[in-house]
């Protein structure tokens, strides 16, 4: 059975990836491409690597025919997005990528991002987007919210241990090393090549990233009280890939071990043997998440560092783990592409 | 029906990236992993972006029960490869990723390689691995000898143009950027990243670059004639990729329908439209060749871009879709993927 | 004695380029830094590498008290340079560094630049500014022209060989690999680091870029008859460096000679051993132009590869030496840095 | 009045960074180059840019003339170095740039490099070169060894804030991301550009980093207590560049002060305003370090920010500085120049 799907937001880099990975996916068909400002142009013209493809002509949202759509994955921007979502069909199966729906309090999602929420009807709907964590509950969603791609970096470190007990809940430091697609497409000075290349720094230094909304809402979730963490994310010069690097307080072994049982059976978490790091030239362009814990030499204290690629596992790859549970497919279909090396 | 393959020189570059798209293929097998020095070791301490794989331990050529095997991919060193192939059953088809086999005359090769052929009696097997011009009597072959990365880009840019006799025999100058990925995974000085990132540079300038010894042979059988072209390399700040910037005295447009023709039923040409210029971003990680033509402001003159992957329609795509061929398998099988962008 | 200068279009990066520059020079002082868009703030802000400089702050060119002004480099983009330099004061000396005085012809300027010249009256005072072919009638300029950064390039490679006749006049190509730096700080889809690291491309293909006309105008100029070559820019993903591969036919060794008789006094020209070819990494941030001569297989061509930094030599470099020229100062004065590498 | 000095270790980085610092200064000249293996070379072969400078053919430590000689910059790798100069004359002034004479307790020393240390009656000679804490013993030292440059960045962050008594001394931990020439010229697998570029990876977790040995006797000895941090470096794909991501229990503001007053004198250590972060970018090819101090949403903790440039800053930089102090010259000389950007 072939499902049919539409890609909003089709020319930024998240709709290019659900585009690359639905190409080799066995069932899914993708029916609609909709771009508001570049409807009208060939996928071809906005993104010539997918030139070799057979796709439908870029439309705007209002063209689409959703009672043929069988899913629809939004990669709008924020705020957009929540307008966009309100507006269609109400039983429509929605993955959406971008931050509208992560949280659940409305508060707290004008307090990240500045503006009041303009679709708090549809909160009710929305399941968090963390495929390993919601599975069951995203299998039954109509709306899941895909997570920040830096977000599911943490969360994949810190979630199995925070549950488990086995780290000290206000002792948790994430320092993050993003690559630079995670920003988008999106005309900024510091994202020029002139500008990034050969360089990196810190920013939204000091607890001030809209992700620590996810992490705060999530980790304290969990632990059944507040839980704050630190974070600090840096831009490097590379394209593709999240590295988060962990300071905890806690037994490396014991840390190891909750992580061996959490993801046993997962198909795309590997954890590297006890001692071992990470590297995001090792998961590049695929959906696997490496993840590698190492005791300090000051006893209690461990590192636990996790790599994925933001564009896959943080973004549309997790889009489309989402959807084959939401369309009763194989959670693994279009997914198991190897890293691309070097 | 499921093929077992053997891959000799699994610890390299196009070693890995057999492993790669076979690790996608619905009927290949990777039944062997050979490498000298790294026999004993998992693949995923040589390689850790295939640790999800389930591969077997890498062991010496020796090891192998050939008996088992249906095809043995060689990723081996120049002049180690004739040896090594030389020794193995007679009958056991064999895609050879080096340059021992690609020049027919005996002297040709020592000329360009500087020792003798030490396998002589082999050349009479072997046939020439480009795939869209020997496709039949790869399909009937026991040996195929793949084509230098380099030759398979100017190859795809110029063999239809003297076959069609639209260009100038004796101007043409290929003009070429290559990544450095081609290099192989070789421990030399110029190939460190401080050195090589942020600048760029030309090579084997002035025509004394291996792969025109292909060039030549090639070219002439199709002319009929000797044809000599101008050949320069240049090494980018990047990891894969081969630009082909070609000059020619010829019809821009005579040369555009002649490549129409050419590669109408290609499934992995994609001809760019009249005045159009590929890159190579538009096809990393993929087995696509993307060409396009651009007259010249001086009357008569064209310029000719071809764009691909090194280390995939370069080397390792090309190997594995002639071993489709082979194998009596769908000539694209395995190699469909999207490439990596950004 | 102390020469003050100001630099109009601060905030860009050649404007920067000069700062840095003369932020060495033992005795030119920048008393005014304009730039429109950014005036009030300090150059600290929009350049932070320049943070431990004494720098005035940015100003509006209103602002500027040019009676106190011995030299005035105009940083700003081609059409402004034109305008702003009508209304300054017709004394004051003045190094443009944009196109807008390259072609002595309105009409060409026209055909190339799309617009007429709006300050025609001043292109008499005009002088292009190549130094080491200019030097003369720079040193008694009021109003001196940069040259394009990759026009620069071109012609220290093909104006000795031009003015010799020892070349063909009709069989030049010029295939060139440039640095992204070149295309500015301008917000621009495909200066993205996303787009444009990990690959590269032609652009502006088959004779279309605009420093063709500084090639036409002087080529010609110098062989007293119309001279027309080809010529490709690519995009690399570098920040800085020109690498110019040119095809001539003509003979190697005396084409070396005509190279070592042309530069034997210059300071800033690098002749290599005849056979060896330079690359962008050993110039990058230095005023010094690296220039190799290889014979080509075929008898009668040859391949001379020009490399320099686009930013320095190519644009404020050249700026700065022309102005030493101006004030009478030592030519290479701030200028002997020695390139960055690695 | 010209000072003579020989570069021991010439062909390396560190060693090519003090020739191109070295050939701006006022009153130094380079009057020998030794380098075992590539004795018999010119300067211009192993290091082509630095090709426009005149000097002196590399030699073999044993053909130096030390009698001429007023100063000697090791820049050996670890182990040779101790041996090296032990057989140097015993009056000449001599700058160590390797880790040999770092350390003060020979244990230490045979703990972290391995071997017992061969010079250990060097050690009483000995100055850590640390130039900004140690000036006056520098100027009066025979031997100064220079810092890690890890350890220097480590320092500048740590050192003031300790001595001040504004930190927990035992939460402090420091994330590093290192640009790949600190480590060296050496042919290795994951240094090669292929490997290297397009990711980034932790390495030495858990407390292995030799520069550890520094750290944990500088900052005990200032806090008169054994103190013991979490190090944790990175490599990223840049060639330049070190930011120290350091985490802290104080509060930022007197942090800052504390800073503030600290630095106030120093002529390369620029202090951000608070709350701003620093860049790599932003001292590439420079002596400067940039300090940025950020309060944490958490209260009471603080997040210090410290970039410079390994190379000169942090190795050969440092080393000249101190040469500098040790030949009664100005401490700037040779090292005013600004940084590389873009």
């Amino acid at each position: 059975m072939t499902h049919n799907v539409a890609i909003l937001g089709a020319s930024g880099y998240t709709g290019a990836e659900l585009v690359r990975l639905i190409s080799q996916h066995p069932s899914i068909k993708i029916a609609a491409l909709a771009a508001e400002r570049k409807a009208g142009l060939e996928m071809a013209e906005v993104f010539p690597h997918l030139r070799h493809l057979d796709l439908p002509t870029l439309c705007k949202i209002g063209e689409i025919d959703f009672s043929k759509i069988d899913l629809c994955f939004c990669a709008l921007p924020h705020k957009t997005s929540q307008e966009v979502i309100s507006a269609l069909p109400k039983d429509l199966k929605i993955v959406d990528l971008s931050a509208d729906f992560r949280l659940r309090d409305p508060d707290e999602y004008e307090k990240w991002y500045g503006n009041p929420h303009a679709a708090v009807e549809l909160q009710g709907d929305a399941v968090y987007g963390l495929t390993e964590f919601y599975r069951e509950e995203i299998k039954a969603a109509r709306l899941v919210a895909g997570t920040g791609c830096n977000a599911a970096t943490g969360q994949f470190v810190l979630r199995p241990l925070i549950a488990a007990g086995v780290i000290d809940l206000d002792e948790i430091i994430l320092d993050l090393k993003c690559a630079v697609s995670g920003a988008g497409r999106a005309l900024k000075e510091n994202l020029l090549h002139a500008e990034l290349s050969e360089g990196y720094h810190a920013y939204a230094v000091g607890g001030t990233h809209r992700h620590l909304g996810e992490f705060d809402q999530e980790f304290s979730k969990i632990a059944g009280r507040p839980v704050k963490i630190q974070f600090t994310p840096h831009l490097v010069p590379a394209n593709r890939g999240i590295l988060a690097t962990t300071y905890v307080k806690g037994n490396a072994e014991e840390i190891h071990k909750t992580f061996a049982q959490a993801y046993e059976s997962e198909p795309f978490i590997e954890l590297l043997p006890l001692g071992e790091a990470p590297s995001t030239r090792h998961i590049r362009g695929s959906n696997f998440c490496h993840i590698g814990v190492v005791a300090d030499r000051i006893e209690g204290r461990a590192i636990v560092i996790a790599a994925l690629d933001n564009l896959t596992k943080g973004s549309s790859g997790q889009a489309l783990q989402n959807a084959n549970l939401m369309l009763g497919e194989e959670e693994t279909a279009g997914l198991m592409m190897a890293p691309l090396f070097p």
